[in-house]
Protein backbone atom coordinates (compact mmCIF):
# COMPACT_ATOMS: atom_id res chain seq x y z
CA UNK A 1 0.00 0.00 0.00
CA UNK A 2 1.45 3.58 -1.03
CA UNK A 3 1.25 5.71 2.16
CA UNK A 4 2.06 9.34 0.62
CA UNK A 5 5.18 11.34 -1.01
CA UNK A 6 8.06 10.81 1.53
CA UNK A 7 10.40 12.91 -0.29
CA UNK A 8 11.26 14.92 -3.28
CA UNK A 9 15.33 14.86 -3.83
CA UNK A 10 16.75 18.05 -5.62
CA UNK A 11 19.73 17.61 -7.26
CA UNK A 12 21.28 21.52 -6.89
CA UNK A 13 25.05 22.92 -7.23
CA UNK A 14 25.39 24.52 -4.16
CA UNK A 15 23.49 23.38 -1.14
CA UNK A 16 24.09 26.27 1.33
CA UNK A 17 21.92 28.66 -1.74
CA UNK A 18 19.96 26.17 -2.45
CA UNK A 19 18.48 25.95 1.78
CA UNK A 20 18.42 29.58 1.65
CA UNK A 21 16.23 29.63 -1.55
CA UNK A 22 13.69 27.03 -0.13
CA UNK A 23 13.80 28.93 3.41
CA UNK A 24 12.23 32.63 1.42
CA UNK A 25 9.31 29.69 -0.12
CA UNK A 26 9.12 28.98 4.20
CA UNK A 27 10.97 25.01 4.14
CA UNK A 28 12.89 24.89 7.11
CA UNK A 29 15.84 22.57 7.71
CA UNK A 30 15.35 19.55 9.85
CA UNK A 31 18.39 18.24 11.30
CA UNK A 32 22.15 17.98 10.13
CA UNK A 33 23.34 18.15 7.16
CA UNK A 34 24.02 14.64 5.82
CA UNK A 35 27.37 14.02 4.77
CA UNK A 36 28.80 10.99 2.47
CA UNK A 37 31.73 10.46 -0.06
CA UNK A 38 29.97 11.92 -2.81
CA UNK A 39 27.00 13.81 -1.71
CA UNK A 40 25.81 16.33 1.05
CA UNK A 41 22.16 16.54 1.81
CA UNK A 42 19.22 18.53 3.70
CA UNK A 43 16.27 17.66 4.34
CA UNK A 44 13.25 20.25 4.40
CA UNK A 45 10.19 20.03 6.03
CA UNK A 46 6.82 20.59 3.87
CA UNK A 47 4.04 19.65 6.28
CA UNK A 48 4.27 15.81 6.14
CA UNK A 49 6.33 15.05 3.43
CA UNK A 50 9.91 16.82 2.85
CA UNK A 51 12.33 18.10 0.05
CA UNK A 52 15.39 16.12 0.01
CA UNK A 53 18.34 19.14 -1.75
CA UNK A 54 21.37 17.22 -2.64
CA UNK A 55 24.62 18.41 -3.78
CA UNK A 56 27.49 16.67 -5.44
CA UNK A 57 30.88 16.14 -3.59
CA UNK A 58 34.19 14.69 -3.85
CA UNK A 59 34.32 12.81 -7.00
CA UNK A 60 30.68 14.18 -7.92
CA UNK A 61 28.97 10.53 -8.01
CA UNK A 62 25.40 10.00 -8.95
CA UNK A 63 24.57 13.98 -8.60
CA UNK A 64 27.38 15.27 -10.19
CA UNK A 65 26.56 13.19 -13.29
CA UNK A 66 23.13 14.55 -12.81
CA UNK A 67 24.00 18.19 -12.94
CA UNK A 68 26.30 17.44 -16.09
CA UNK A 69 23.64 15.89 -18.23
CA UNK A 70 20.07 17.21 -17.65
CA UNK A 71 21.24 20.33 -14.80
CA UNK A 72 19.94 21.46 -11.21
CA UNK A 73 15.78 19.97 -10.93
CA UNK A 74 14.51 17.20 -9.51
CA UNK A 75 16.53 14.21 -9.54
CA UNK A 76 13.83 11.43 -7.63
CA UNK A 77 10.40 11.35 -5.88
CA UNK A 78 10.17 8.87 -3.00
CA UNK A 79 7.08 7.20 -2.41
CA UNK A 80 6.44 5.68 1.32
CA UNK A 81 5.13 2.14 1.18
CA UNK A 82 3.60 -0.33 4.61
CA UNK A 83 5.88 -3.28 3.05
CA UNK A 84 8.51 -3.05 0.70
CA UNK A 85 9.40 -6.62 0.15
CA UNK A 86 5.83 -6.98 -0.83
CA UNK A 87 5.61 -3.95 -3.41
CA UNK A 88 9.29 -5.08 -5.08
CA UNK A 89 7.86 -8.87 -5.77
CA UNK A 90 4.71 -6.93 -7.08
CA UNK A 91 6.31 -4.64 -9.19
CA UNK A 92 8.71 -7.51 -10.95
CA UNK A 93 5.60 -9.80 -11.28
CA UNK A 94 4.17 -6.68 -13.08
CA UNK A 95 7.17 -6.62 -15.24
CA UNK A 96 8.33 -3.20 -13.99
CA UNK A 97 12.17 -3.07 -13.93
CA UNK A 98 13.51 -2.38 -10.80
CA UNK A 99 16.73 -0.78 -9.80
CA UNK A 100 17.58 -2.58 -5.89
CA UNK A 101 16.36 -6.16 -6.20
CA UNK A 102 16.76 -5.98 -2.79
CA UNK A 103 15.89 -3.22 -0.54
CA UNK A 104 18.64 -1.69 1.18
CA UNK A 105 19.21 0.12 4.11
CA UNK A 106 18.58 3.31 3.97
CA UNK A 107 18.84 7.03 6.39
CA UNK A 108 15.44 6.42 7.40
CA UNK A 109 14.59 2.73 6.77
CA UNK A 110 14.60 0.21 4.28
CA UNK A 111 14.42 1.77 -0.03
CA UNK A 112 14.57 0.84 -3.18
CA UNK A 113 14.65 2.02 -6.65
CA UNK A 114 12.80 1.92 -9.73
CA UNK A 115 14.00 2.06 -12.94
CA UNK A 116 12.84 5.46 -14.48
CA UNK A 117 12.02 3.64 -17.52
CA UNK A 118 9.38 2.11 -16.66
CA UNK A 119 7.92 5.24 -14.99
CA UNK A 120 8.05 7.60 -17.70
CA UNK A 121 11.16 9.25 -17.24
CA UNK A 122 10.39 9.27 -13.29
CA UNK A 123 13.06 7.88 -10.70
CA UNK A 124 11.01 6.53 -8.11
CA UNK A 125 12.42 5.44 -4.77
CA UNK A 126 10.39 3.44 -2.18
CA UNK A 127 10.91 3.63 1.30
CA UNK A 128 9.61 1.63 4.25
CA UNK A 129 9.78 3.80 7.39
CA UNK A 130 9.53 1.40 10.61
CA UNK A 131 6.75 2.28 12.72
CA UNK A 132 6.32 3.26 16.61
CA UNK B 1 2.50 28.01 6.03
CA UNK B 2 3.33 25.12 4.04
CA UNK B 3 0.81 22.53 4.40
CA UNK B 4 2.44 20.01 2.42
CA UNK B 5 3.20 18.68 -1.31
CA UNK B 6 -0.31 18.42 -3.30
CA UNK B 7 0.92 16.82 -6.13
CA UNK B 8 3.67 16.32 -7.83
CA UNK B 9 3.16 16.80 -12.20
CA UNK B 10 4.45 15.06 -14.63
CA UNK B 11 4.63 15.09 -18.43
CA UNK B 12 4.22 11.64 -20.19
CA UNK B 13 3.29 11.05 -24.11
CA UNK B 14 0.49 8.56 -23.74
CA UNK B 15 -1.69 9.53 -20.33
CA UNK B 16 -3.50 5.82 -21.19
CA UNK B 17 -0.21 4.27 -20.41
CA UNK B 18 1.21 6.03 -18.24
CA UNK B 19 -1.65 5.48 -16.10
CA UNK B 20 -1.08 2.03 -16.60
CA UNK B 21 2.31 2.33 -15.78
CA UNK B 22 1.74 3.99 -12.12
CA UNK B 23 -1.49 1.82 -11.63
CA UNK B 24 1.52 -1.09 -11.76
CA UNK B 25 3.22 0.80 -8.12
CA UNK B 26 -0.72 0.87 -6.85
CA UNK B 27 -1.32 4.74 -7.94
CA UNK B 28 -4.77 4.69 -8.15
CA UNK B 29 -6.73 7.23 -10.60
CA UNK B 30 -8.46 9.52 -8.54
CA UNK B 31 -12.23 11.25 -10.84
CA UNK B 32 -12.09 11.31 -14.75
CA UNK B 33 -9.63 12.57 -17.18
CA UNK B 34 -9.64 16.17 -17.26
CA UNK B 35 -9.51 17.72 -20.44
CA UNK B 36 -8.28 20.86 -22.05
CA UNK B 37 -7.52 22.70 -25.49
CA UNK B 38 -3.53 21.99 -24.77
CA UNK B 39 -3.46 18.97 -22.61
CA UNK B 40 -5.73 15.93 -20.70
CA UNK B 41 -4.18 15.15 -17.02
CA UNK B 42 -5.37 12.79 -14.46
CA UNK B 43 -5.11 12.08 -11.18
CA UNK B 44 -3.59 9.24 -9.25
CA UNK B 45 -3.87 9.13 -5.13
CA UNK B 46 -0.39 8.79 -3.28
CA UNK B 47 -1.75 8.46 0.00
CA UNK B 48 -2.66 12.02 0.75
CA UNK B 49 -0.66 13.78 -1.83
CA UNK B 50 -1.08 13.42 -5.81
CA UNK B 51 0.83 12.80 -8.87
CA UNK B 52 -0.74 14.53 -11.89
CA UNK B 53 0.02 12.58 -15.23
CA UNK B 54 -0.07 15.58 -17.97
CA UNK B 55 -0.01 14.62 -21.66
CA UNK B 56 -0.17 17.24 -24.47
CA UNK B 57 -2.92 17.68 -26.67
CA UNK B 58 -4.29 19.99 -29.67
CA UNK B 59 -1.36 21.91 -30.61
CA UNK B 60 0.82 20.63 -27.80
CA UNK B 61 1.05 23.80 -25.32
CA UNK B 62 3.19 24.04 -22.54
CA UNK B 63 3.75 20.22 -22.05
CA UNK B 64 4.41 19.40 -25.48
CA UNK B 65 6.99 21.90 -25.44
CA UNK B 66 8.59 20.34 -22.38
CA UNK B 67 8.13 16.98 -23.90
CA UNK B 68 10.45 18.06 -26.95
CA UNK B 69 12.99 19.61 -24.83
CA UNK B 70 13.68 17.65 -21.69
CA UNK B 71 11.40 13.93 -22.22
CA UNK B 72 8.76 12.72 -20.24
CA UNK B 73 9.36 13.40 -16.44
CA UNK B 74 9.04 15.16 -13.37
CA UNK B 75 7.65 18.92 -14.88
CA UNK B 76 6.29 20.14 -11.89
CA UNK B 77 5.75 20.36 -7.81
CA UNK B 78 2.84 21.74 -6.09
CA UNK B 79 2.62 22.78 -2.51
CA UNK B 80 -0.21 23.99 -0.58
CA UNK B 81 -0.33 26.84 1.31
CA UNK B 82 -3.07 28.32 3.68
CA UNK B 83 -2.24 31.76 2.19
CA UNK B 84 -1.85 32.06 -1.10
CA UNK B 85 -1.72 36.09 -0.90
CA UNK B 86 0.34 36.12 1.65
CA UNK B 87 3.14 33.28 0.44
CA UNK B 88 3.17 35.33 -2.85
CA UNK B 89 3.87 38.64 -1.12
CA UNK B 90 6.25 37.27 0.93
CA UNK B 91 8.22 35.73 -1.70
CA UNK B 92 8.06 38.43 -3.34
CA UNK B 93 9.42 40.91 -0.32
CA UNK B 94 12.36 38.48 -0.42
CA UNK B 95 13.07 38.34 -4.54
CA UNK B 96 12.14 35.33 -5.53
CA UNK B 97 10.62 35.13 -8.89
CA UNK B 98 6.99 35.00 -9.40
CA UNK B 99 5.29 33.40 -12.84
CA UNK B 100 1.64 34.62 -11.50
CA UNK B 101 2.06 37.94 -9.60
CA UNK B 102 -2.03 37.48 -8.60
CA UNK B 103 -3.20 34.00 -8.05
CA UNK B 104 -5.15 32.65 -10.52
CA UNK B 105 -8.35 30.11 -10.42
CA UNK B 106 -7.10 26.06 -10.49
CA UNK B 107 -8.97 23.02 -10.88
CA UNK B 108 -9.02 22.75 -7.14
CA UNK B 109 -8.19 26.07 -6.00
CA UNK B 110 -6.38 29.58 -5.68
CA UNK B 111 -2.85 28.87 -7.93
CA UNK B 112 0.39 30.76 -8.64
CA UNK B 113 3.77 29.00 -10.50
CA UNK B 114 7.27 30.24 -8.74
CA UNK B 115 9.99 30.52 -11.34
CA UNK B 116 12.08 28.11 -11.65
CA UNK B 117 15.72 29.82 -12.10
CA UNK B 118 14.64 31.42 -7.75
CA UNK B 119 14.28 27.12 -6.59
CA UNK B 120 16.91 25.36 -8.36
CA UNK B 121 15.55 24.55 -11.75
CA UNK B 122 11.96 23.22 -10.12
CA UNK B 123 8.71 24.92 -11.50
CA UNK B 124 6.97 25.11 -8.08
CA UNK B 125 3.59 25.56 -8.30
CA UNK B 126 1.70 26.81 -4.88
CA UNK B 127 -2.20 26.33 -4.40
CA UNK B 128 -4.94 27.49 -1.83
CA UNK B 129 -7.02 25.01 -1.92
CA UNK B 130 -10.65 26.18 0.16
CA UNK B 131 -11.45 24.58 3.75
CA UNK B 132 -14.19 22.47 5.01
Amino acid sequence: MLEGINHIGIAVKNLDEAIKAYAALGARQEGEVHRAADMNAAMLAVGESKLELMEPAGTGGVIGRFLESRGEGVHHICIQVDDIVAALASLKAQGVRIVDEKPRQGLEGLVAFIHPKSLNGVLVELVQVPKG
